[in-house]
Order: C-alpha cells, then structure tokens, then sequence
C-alpha cells in the first residue's frame, strides 16, 4: 500500500527582510491518495448548522463523513471510533489512520472519518466561499467541533442502538488537537480521546523551539553533526552565489543555480533566490516530519529514515559554495526525485483548497509564532513579528487575527481539570514542541522516542520500532478503560435518572 | 435594605387553545433596584468580542462589569470573586448577591460583577437592535462565557499581580447555570463555580415538573391542601364567569370581573379573560419562586412566607364561583398591592429589554418545555407543543428554535468529567426541577428544603433559615478547597513549566 502523510507542514518564505510573511502551514496533500484502498468504507453526508455560536444566519451545508459498521454488532452494540477531521479531504485520513482500522475488530467498533468543515468536499455556501470573509469566517475549530458533536448526536438518534455506545476520537495533529478538545470541550458526547502529535500549546510556545528540534534531527542523523551544520551554511552560500558576477555576466551566480539545482523555472534575478530557500526550509521540516523508519508517499515518494538518507548526501567538509550546494541538492533529489522520474525541481506549490484554507485558519485562530536564530537551529535567521504576520493576513484575507483565542478557549497545557485523553508524541517530531508530555491524573502522555508525526496513528508495520508498538498497546489499554467506564455509567444513569 | 429577585420567571400565556404562546420566561425586574445600596462598587467597560467563534466580523461592543477592591489585597492577591452576569442589568446582581459580599473580606476577594450581552447597557450595535436577526443573533449563551473569559484575560493582563488569581464563578438561575457551564467550558479561566438555583437540565426534563413543584408549595401551604384545590377551581369559575350572561346583558360576567378583580383596563370580550388567567398563572408562579422567610420586594413587595400569605386567603370552601374568585382577588391583592397604593389591577406587564431579550433566548437556545395537567398540578392543562413553539418564535423574532443546542453544548445532567461546582437548590423552588440533585466527585450538590429560588446567594438574614447557613458554610468550605487546589497548581506550574 501506498502510505502518505496525514498533515504536512509547510513553511513559508522565511525571510529576514520580509519576516511578515512567515507562515507555517500544516496541509494535508492528497495527490497521492491512493484510490486502490485496503480499507473500505461507505460515504455519507448531514446537513449541517453553519453556525453553531449564533442565530444570525440558518444556512446548513452537507457534511461528508466516512463510516464502516463490518466489526460492529447491532444487538451488543460497541463503541465508535470517530476520526475529527482535520485540514483535508477525509479520505486521506481514513486511509492513512491505519491504527483505527487495526483495532476496530477486537473493539467491535463503529468507525465514522468526519470530514472538517471548508475542507474536501464539505464546502459551505455551495463551494463558493473565495476569500470573502463573510463565507470564509465560519472556518474556526469551535464550530468543527460542534460539527462533530451534532453529527455524532444526528447518527445516534438516527441509530438508536448506538445511543449508549461510548465515543473514543481519534485524531493526528491538528486533527490530534480536535480531538483531544473534543474530549475537554463536550466530554459528555465524547469518553476518551487519542490525541496524536497533537500541538495544542503551539499557540505559546517559544517560538524557536520547533526549529530546534528539526535541526537536532539532523544532527543525530549518520554525518555526525555535520548535516545541520552544512545545512546552516547554505543559506549565506546561496545568497553569495545568487549574488556573484563573473567576466561581465551580472547573472553568472543565478545561471549556476539555474543548471545546478535544475530549476523548472529558471531565476532571472538574484532576490529570487528567497523562494529556493522557502522551498528548502519546507522540505527540511518536511522531511524530519516524515521520519518515518519505512519508505512512505506524502508530498512525494521518501526512503526509510529520510533524514539518515539526505544527511548521507550532507557528511563532508566542502571548500566553496558551489561543493555545499551540489551537495546540497543531491539531499534535495532525495525528496523531489526519489523515483528518478522528475526532469526539474519544481520550486512551485501546487495549493490544494486544503492548503489555502489552513493558511486562512493560521491567519484567523491558530496563530502559531515561528522564528529562528540560525545558531541554535540550523535555519536562516528570521523573528516572529505578530504585527507584520498581522498585516500580511489582513493583506491576504482581510482577516484580523486573535492570536490569544486558542489559547484562552482550550487552555494549552493547563489540563488539570480534563480526564481520559492520551497525548503521543514522538521525540523526532517539530511539533512536539507545542505537545503535551506530562502526565496528569487520566491525561496520559505517551513518548515515541524513535516516533516522527503521528507514526502511531499509523498502522502496524514490521518495521515499526519497539516504542510505537508499546505505544499502541498504552492506547489500546486506555481506550477499552474509557469504554467500560463509559458503559458503567450509562448503565447507573438509565437506573438513577431523577425526574 | 430593600431586597429584590435575582431572576423572576414569568410565565406567559397558557392556553389549551393556544399552546405555541406558551413561553415561560426568566426576566429580573430593575425597576425597584435600590439606589441607595449597602455595596458599593466601581464601573468598568471593556471593549468586547461581538462573535468569538466566527470571524465574518471585526465588531466590538462596550461590555459593562462592576469591581470592588476594598478586600484585595495586591502584595498577597487573593481570588477574584466573578459574577457571571444573567438576563438582566448587572447592578442588579451586584446588590442582590450578598453573598459574594459577605464573604469577600475573608478571602480577600476582588469582586467583578458582569453584564450579560444584550442585558442593562451592554448592547452591541449601538443599543439599536430591535428584532433585526442579523444583530439580535449573537445573544448566545456560548457567546456570553467567551465574553467571561476574554474580560478575565484582559482584567489579568491588565493586572500582572492577579494574573494567578484563582477565579471563582458565582451565578444564580441562569446565571448559576452560566457559572457552572463557565467551570465545565473554560476550567483552566475559572477554578470553581457557585451555581445557585441552576435548571442545566430544564431543557430535557419531563415538561410537567415545574408545575407540581409549584403546585407542592401551595398544597403544602397553612391552607391544609385546600389552597392549591381552589386555585385549581379558579381556571374554570373564571370562564364561566367570563362567558355569563344575565338580564339580557351579555356582558354581566365580565362586568363582574372588572369590577371585582378591578381591573385597570376593563375587559371587553369573554376571551379577554385569558390576560387575566396567564397573570394569574405568572403570579403564582412568581410568589413560589419568591417564599423567602423575610419580607422582599421584588417586582412588588411581598410580606415574609408569600405563599402562605397568598393561601391564608384561600382556606375556605367556596359555594359559588363569584365567592371563589373574591378570594382569589384577595389573595392577588398581596402580589399586586401589598402596600395598599395600587388603586387597580394593572395586567400589563411593563417589558423591559431584559425581559425581551430573554424571550429571544428562550425562543432560540434556551428552550424549556413547560406542560401542565390540572390534575398533578393546579393550572389549567396546557400540552408542550414544540411545533407551535417554534412558530411562535419564528413570527416573533424570525428564528428557527435549536432545541437540543443547549443540551448538546453542555450535556444537562451528564456531569461525568465536571468538577468543581457546587449546584445548590431550594425544595421550594420550582427551577429545582431542571438542577442537578445528584453529588459526583467534587460535583457536589447543596440542597435546602425551606429555600426558595438562589435563596443562599442572598445575604445573611436574621430570619434565614438554618439549611440555608450550613448550605453557606458548605459552599465557603469548597471554595477555600478550590483556591487551595488552584494555587498550589499555579505554583507547581511555576516550576515546571515545559519550554
């Protein structure tokens, strides 16, 4: 089977000179999906409130949603496995949440993948939202999550055999991150959730802690210390080379870069070289995201342990720019031309709705600051300026952002008062910089070592390491733990309910 | 000190035949607020968030809130004591919650007080809403706790030193259900909840349950049973009354009516007598939620124990229908004209924009089912019709009612995962029917028989009862215990924090 990446992040231009429009993007790609699934499932749609915090509006959309009743037993009814779906078509997630397919049997669970609200085909205003804010502002995680809890409450009403059975969600990322606010939000629809790399203090974080933990990925790859050091040289080396003029040619430097990093577009001035280092600090994230220790297919086709294969290009000690940069893309075919098919680096994101409408929720709600320092980290220098990111939204969106609403809404790593979640996180993962990895009460954190995103929403693998294995099982336990508690006190209500 | 209602519920129009009019209302009287209070307290506004969960619009609105730091101390804060303020102009909560008061000098409490949205001189769009859905639509319950939290967020930015503060939610009627839904939505803003008199569970229990708690207190009354019987009579003597004719005068029934329930506005048509059956209705209802052991005013003056004030007038035996409706005067006399100055019967309740934005919620979240039979209770049968609710709603205020919104949002009684709350009830008060009487781990429940309607969050009263001072002493005791927790976790936070 063809595997892809759940929620890709990808950076943009990060810029000294134009810090303003930094802005990490986690965007599921689904180019690649692969339409020969191993995993079947049925297409449903509801009719949805497009407002649930007000009554200024009745309209509705249909919302698609995914389910698979083979393991579920109507007369003993089980649980139901509910995926909150995050930012791109719910097929992707349900193809690539391998875990809940694994388990489903022995849980004899229903299993429903909701797709999130402006992604896929789950389109309001009939699909017709462009950018005017007054269709595109009702994309805001608190209206996804009541979404999910109208469709749940429509699917048991609908069913009522089902009416009992405890919800568990699932979810990686930003959809980890849904579900684990499902759980705190409407823990009376919701027994337990499995909150998957899930960064929900990424909104406080130190805003340098994420490119840390991608230039420590580097840096314990086989070179030996020198991949990110090499990496952190190449930025200056780029600028010089874009930059250098030869025997008359005001454009010697840019023509090298042109041939040598076979550029499908070539450069014609030397500033353009910004968008060459965007693509690089994306793909390093990328990669040190997808470290998964089997050859997947996300944005493209990747080697077992990608960051081990780039850095295996990246070892040496080079005299002159154009030595790094060579070298330097020998690492970059390893991502863009892995099958040896592509003629060209293509520097051009092709933005899938998915991507423009993440960009849009990490304008408004999910302002997450980024910076790097190049010294700490293996980046080219850049701070975090809320008020030229601001600008930079409102320019593209006419949106304002509030980057203190997640925060103040879903309280970050303030959890003492929510119950039966389970944070993973993986330690090669930028993301969990904005994860939860202490335990408290029924808040359980489990730690993948060896673990990139969300490997163990993933399904098993004979390559799996030991520590998502592990990580499974932890799971497992939990969530069979929140169903009996669950089904306890279903019980002792029916028997106790006051009048 | 004059005392008044927090919350007094209205009911309106309760008519077999008319069954969609049927919408019972929680409204707070302002008009007999005290000017010359014992507590005094400073005005603050803050420029709040017209739709928090949307981003369709940049619009703000001044949000009014009350503080007093008489007892706070800055060098060692203490907690902030916060009102979340319901359906009515926030001095009115202020004065009536003396409570708060009582106590804040033993924990050296700040006190902040408030305004509900829509309510007092919080009004968004200028005060000029009118019925227009498009403004009156962000009167949420959900909108207002995002209110709480954001105002919180700004008074502890604003002041560094209480930026660890524990906050303790106090509420009564609705708002002691918006205490307790502030603690379950937002438990890392708000350490604790009072929630006095909360009906969470109204919008799903059995539609004829308020009425028989009404109907016990008048049953259980000095009258020996006798009083509810004939206030159960009255319905029907009154129609006939309204449809006699005599002497050729087909207006002699409602002849007698004006004349013996002196009516301001004399009745023209027999039909008219259905204003007089919804006041009476409304009264009696009002006069239950009221029986305080002390004399209060609230939207009249009422002598200590109303309800056995009321049936001391209605003890007897009536041979004809006029004899019964004499005494069914007399006893409205004590509503309407304990003092003695009213010259008639006013049946016109003067609307104040309290009472009609809450008929708006009530017609659009808020929904409560209210029924009656005329055998298990002592008013006229009236059936809960949710069909003709709605239309009601739609043509009052152009809005399709949400049901089951409010019982989605916050899960009624499923109180599994809440924690911190104390819902205290009094046995008298009809709104008991909708609380939570049920203890679960730190959800502990407060019951005062001889209380009526959020009786506890009153003052200290010489002619208080004794469950309501222990009901005090337990509600201090959980609240020093979640201060306690609250800071010894901002402490260990202090220490741990996670970069």
């Amino acid at each position: 089977m063809q595997m892809m990446l759940l929620s890709v992040l990808v950076s943009v231009a990060v810029l000294a000179s134009n810090v303003g429009s930094t802005r990490r993007i986690l965007k599921t790609h689904t180019e690649n999906r692969n339409k020969e699934s191993q995993y079947k499932y049925e297409t449903a749609w509801f009719n949805q409130t497009l407002d649930h915090f007000s009554f200024t509006t009745n309209q509705t959309f249909p919302q698609k949603y995914l389910y698979n009743d083979t393991w579920w037993n109507k007369d003993q009814p089980g649980p139901i496995f509910f995926y909150t779906g995050n930012e791109g078509i719910i097929e992707a997630f349900a193809e690539n949440s391998g875990f809940m397919w694994d388990i489903a049997p022995e849980f004899n669970a229903l299993l429903i993948f909701a797709e999130h609200r402006y992604y896929g085909e789950s389109i309001p205003f009939g699909g017709k939202i462009g950018k005017d804010p007054a269709k595109v502002g009702y994309l805001t995680s608190e209206q996804a999550l009541a979404d999910y809890a109208e469709l749940i409450n429509y699917i048991k009403q609908k069913n009522q055999n089902a009416a009992d059975s405890p919800v568990i969600a699932f979810g990686g990322s930003y959809g980890g991150m849904l579900a684990a606010w499902f759980r705190t939000k409407y823990p009376h629809v919701c027994a337990g959730a499995i909150a998957a790399s899930a960064p929900v203090a990424q909104f406080t974080s130190p805003c340098d802690a994420f490119g840390r933990i991608v230039t420590s990925d580097y840096t314990a790859a086989v070179s030996n210390g020198t991949c990110s050091q090499n990496i952190r040289k190449s930025w200056s080396a780029l600028d010089r080379l874009a930059n250098l003029t030869n025997n008359g040619s005001a454009t010697a430097g840019i023509d090298w870069i042109n041939k040598n990093m076979k550029l499908c577009s070539p450069f014609t001035h030397p500033e353009n070289v910004t968008t060459l280092k965007n693509y690089l600090n994306e793909m390093w994230t990328n990669i040190a995201m997808m470290d998964y220790p089997y050859p997947t297919s996300f944005l493209v086709p990747l080697p077992a342990n990608p960051v081990n294969a780039v850095c295996s290009k990246l070892e040496g000690t080079y005299a002159t720019d154009e030595e790094l940069i060579t070298h330097i893309f020998q690492a970059t075919s390893i991502y863009f031309n892995f099958t040896g098919a592509a003629k060209c680096l293509n520097l051009e994101e092709e933005d899938d709705i998915g991507a423009d409408m993440w960009n849009y929720q990490a304008c408004s709600e999910m302002v997450m600051p980024f910076c790097y320092d190049g010294v700490n980290d293996m980046f080219e220098p850049s701070k975090w300026d809320i008020r030229e990111f601001a600008k930079s939204c409102e320019r593209d969106w006419q949106v304002v952002p509030r980057p203190n609403m997640a925060n103040l809404m879903y309280g970050g790593r303030n959890l003492d008062a929510a119950s039966n979640i389970i944070f993973s996180n993986g330690l090669l993962d930028p993301w969990s910089s904005g994860g939860v990895l202490k335990s408290h009460g029924t808040v359980v954190t489990v730690v993948i070592p060896e673990g990139a995103h969300h490997l163990d929403l993933r399904g098993s693998n004979p390559a799996d390491p030991d520590s998502v294995i592990t990580a499974r099982k932890t799971e497992r336990k939990y969530i069979r733990k929140w169903i009996a508690m669950a089904t306890k006190k279903s019980l002792k209500k029916k028997s106790s309910w006051v009048p």
